[in-house]
């Protein structure tokens, strides 16, 4: 036991909830391994922030991640706990050619955000948006699109669960969709 | 530490390498959690195994995960220890209209495979496809596809690290690139 347990110590802490760290002017610092998290999902040309002509001639895709300890408590409850933090990874696209298909793939970094749930630090609507693509990152502001289209169009909570497709299944067996969402459409 | 070594042991048991688990008769199983591997990309359109015109109508997605220690040893190597396990999700994709833009997002599993490294349990190369989409699966065939294309047009050892840009740049900086993929076209 005693061999194994500095292991054990240096392997948990990669498991352990990994909360929001600011700097101590309030930026949100970028989360270093994010890489590691647990993946949503992606999509390929949802223009996030693009103009629309490049975009569609050469489609960024997005890569969204939670943080693991707040991905296991919405597979228990549907919802996110305080502190819920996610990152948006936007990458270009290339075609792929070599091997004689149409497809595309990921290439390079464009673009890294992120958003925490937080409803002392955000008393607006609990829920933060930053831009660290250079690392740390201010608080946008809350009249960034950002706020506006994440309240009006998610599927759960200020989250795009409807483009998470094992997340989806969660949410409809704990009936956590928001009402808005199950309308139909007008 | 008392208190705290039972949840230790807990949450690092998620954290140990997994390696292939196989059936008496020698089928993979379907890796349970692989959802929360380590994602190294998607790409869409690639058309696994699908008929190009359907899959250009509505092309697939396919998610790339890998067991987290291989990862870790990819991290380290630029290499893939023995036992790595790749899984290969492929999902349909639907057009996104909702907040009327013109991204393609993931919907439903149409397949999962699954690629182990192992010299002494595949002589032939030292690797193994499965298809695991409904279960337990049985090597595929030296016949299969995969293996050709595999053998032929990866990037590193028997994997397509040219689509996984995280860790192409890895390899880069190990030196682990295959002379062939590094070679000019002809």
């Amino acid at each position: 036991m005693k061999y194994v347990l500095p292991t054990l110590l240096i392997a948990t802490a990669a498991m352990l909830a990994q909360d929001p760290q600011f700097t101590s002017d309030g930026q949100l610092q970028k989360p270093a391994n994010y890489r590691e998290w647990v993946f949503l999902s992606s999509g390929v040309g949802m223009t996030y922030g693009n103009a629309t002509a490049q975009a569609e001639a050469s489609p960024a895709f997005d890569n969204v991640f939670v943080e693991p300890s707040a991905y296991r408590a919405f597979l228990k409850a549907g919802k996110w706990p305080e502190k819920a933090m996610f990152v948006l990874e936007v990458r270009r696209s290339a075609a792929e050619t070599k091997i004689g298909k149409s497809g595309r793939y990921q290439t390079q970094v464009i673009g890294v955000e992120a958003e925490v749930k937080d409803s002392k630090r955000f008393p607006g609507g609990g829920w933060g948006f930053f831009d660290v693509s250079n690392g740390p990152g201010k608080l946008l502001p809350q009249s960034a699109a950002c706020y506006t289209c994440h309240s009006q169009n998610t599927a759960v909570e200020n989250t795009f669960v409807q483009f998470y497709p094992t997340l989806l299944d969660v949410a409809r067996a704990k009936g956590t969709l928001k009402p808005a969402f199950l309308a139909p459409e007008k």
